[in-house]
């Protein structure tokens, strides 16, 4: 069932590991198979080493394992309600990499600031407000998820164009069409992170503006 | 005699070195065996490439070697220390690693700030006091313990909600349940001090707070 | 035909990517045969691990395609630029190194400040004015080669002895007689780039002066 | 002819490759035979794949070459006025390694801030003030071990508790007894200047006192 799914999942985790982008079980993969309506996602409980494509677990969009003697991912909720609000995303991959988890601890999203930003994302990497307290009560990661779509709701902002954000006092979840182009934002916003985290250290500059960005972003 | 946990402290031993956490002999690691109040730790003098796991030394809680040909670390007695007044800890792990250490000369603690540190540290991780002309004369290595206990107590710190300390212009004492546990203390501190050290550098931001903290503990 | 140009210009592209100066697309090798004013050129879509050296794209000083069944870098323009206006280069290589591109995105240039910068250039690594709104309509790639040309031309510097430029919001582009020369370049500007970034962070520090750059200027 | 002073030589140069501390030909290893007075260096014009053992130069204090073929590094001079004035030293490294060159562009000494720097060195590292014009003009090498030597007699520092400093607009020269303590004081000085940047830029701390100095360095 899905195999095919599966095994991109867990050759994206595996990487997101090698790459130093996850330590701990601090990330994890997804994807939607469309037609199903059925998501594969990282199990939890098992380390990497152990862990082969067989075990990635399915669950339809309610969260209810379809397949899979694991347990989904703690934050499967949070991608579930990605999928369902953001029709157009076929993967969905969340680490706590390091510079990026840096804007998300500030509270401030990562302003474009040159072309490898521009490449991959069409204007400021947003950042969500802070869960409230009552938010901290309920599902947590339902919440994140709401978080998000909020977040690009208010803002007006087009998934397809800014495939990835930073949740506050956390990390970043980025998203694409396919793994691949999920993986790719997830590197892509660490490096854009590092880069802008410096470029303010030498200058306050300012964003380069909506024509600089049109004409660079790679569709 | 302690055979197997003589085998997972050279591990730890290992691996700190292996991950970039230890350079020189800025390091060590330790287990109590509880039933008899044995601890077993790494030998001074000698380097991790000749290293069997039988060199790890077993000594009493008072210091005195029970079993091993090597003299044991000479942090011995802060470790001591800490196994006497920290009942519920079963290992302890010191580095000099590069950020944590950062915080440790600057004297400051390390405040929450996200979901990586939550996970692991249930609140600000403290940094002791500087020795004091008269605590340098005494015997260092029990003093620096004695100052940690202290950190503590005047705190009203639990050290099982935060397993670790920056002990003033010096580095990180973290510890666990398990060697495991103590080793993945030591690995998150120092990535957690990465992140705090660079979100101060983009914004200087409050610290999360308790519901924050709570909701996120991974006991 | 020109196979050896073909196989440098394909190592230095591999070991571009193998030293962590280039990822994703953000990097190209060039190189050229100064008697029959052809150009070698790394091929756009293309990945490293299927790549051979005789993918290498030939083009004339116009971009006219000779030899090549791919299509040459989207950057080949600003190449063909540079060696139509600096006529004693004969290699090129741009890359988004990280630290030369924060240099790049903050619109400044490094300034001299020891010996490592000395060795390579002989004053300021200058950084283009930005692209203009009617340039950024333009043709991207000569429009960019325009503008690095430009900045040479006004503040008449010799690009034999500064060997190197960062486009404002982009990132380095450096030259040199071969492409090991070029490729020097390009590895001794990123890390130029990282020592003046923490040389400035530690003290506002003047540059060396003319004698100095003088002195130690390897030609 | 010294063929235990070359091999010592030879793989302290690789390790100081493998180990990041050296890129393109920023650095060099010397030891000293003190009996017959005789120096092994690093040739310069090889690279290290090639370079073999026997490829180390052997010159007397005034340079003048007793064996090899090669000819030894540009840096001689330098080594040879250390080995003239510090009478106790039988090594000398030489590079430019990030951090401590850091430092040395920004004319700053290296404070000490913890235990790490008060292991090795029992005060602050100092830096030469800058070369004069007219030094500049005279031998570059030569001047530069004289400010050396200068910088620790205006302050009285003992070069056997002080076993490095660095150059102005440069990088560090360490020394030791043996060439394995002169690696790990370069192995140690890019630590300590990594872990002094960044303390500063947390806190700007006080230096640790005399008490705290003496009580930690390891003679």
């Amino acid at each position: 069932m899905l195999e095919n799914l599966k095994l991109q999942v867990y050759k994206a985790s595996l990487k997101l590991q090698e790459q130093g982008l996850v330590i701990f079980t601090w990330g994890n993969v997804s994807a939607i198979d469309r037609k199903s309506g059925l998501v594969v996602i990282k199990p939890t409980g098992i380390s990497y080493d152990e862990m082969v494509p067989g075990d990635m677990v399915v669950v339809d969009l309610n969260g209810k394992v379809q397949s899979g003697d694991l347990k989904p991912s703690s934050d499967t909720h949070t991608h579930l309600v990605l999928y369902q609000n953001f029709p157009e995303i076929g993967s969905i991959v969340h680490s706590h990499s390091e510079y990026a988890s840096c804007w998300a601890q500030a509270g401030l999203g990562i302003p474009p600031l040159g072309i490898s930003h521009a490449n991959f994302f069409n204007g400021e990497i947003p950042c969500t407000l802070p869960l409230s307290a009552q938010q901290l009560e309920g599902d947590l990661e339902t919440e994140t998820g709401k978080a998000i779509v909020e977040t690009f709701r208010a803002g007006k902002i087009d998934p397809a164009r800014i495939p990835g954000i930073l949740v506050y006092g956390h990390g970043p979840f980025c998203w694409g069409k396919s793994v691949q182009n999920a993986f790719d934002h997830t590197v892509a916003i660490e490096k854009i992170a590092r880069m802008a985290y410096r470029t303010r250290q030498l200058n306050p500059v300012q964003p380069v503006g909506k024509g600089f960005l049109d004409r660079y972003f790679l569709e």
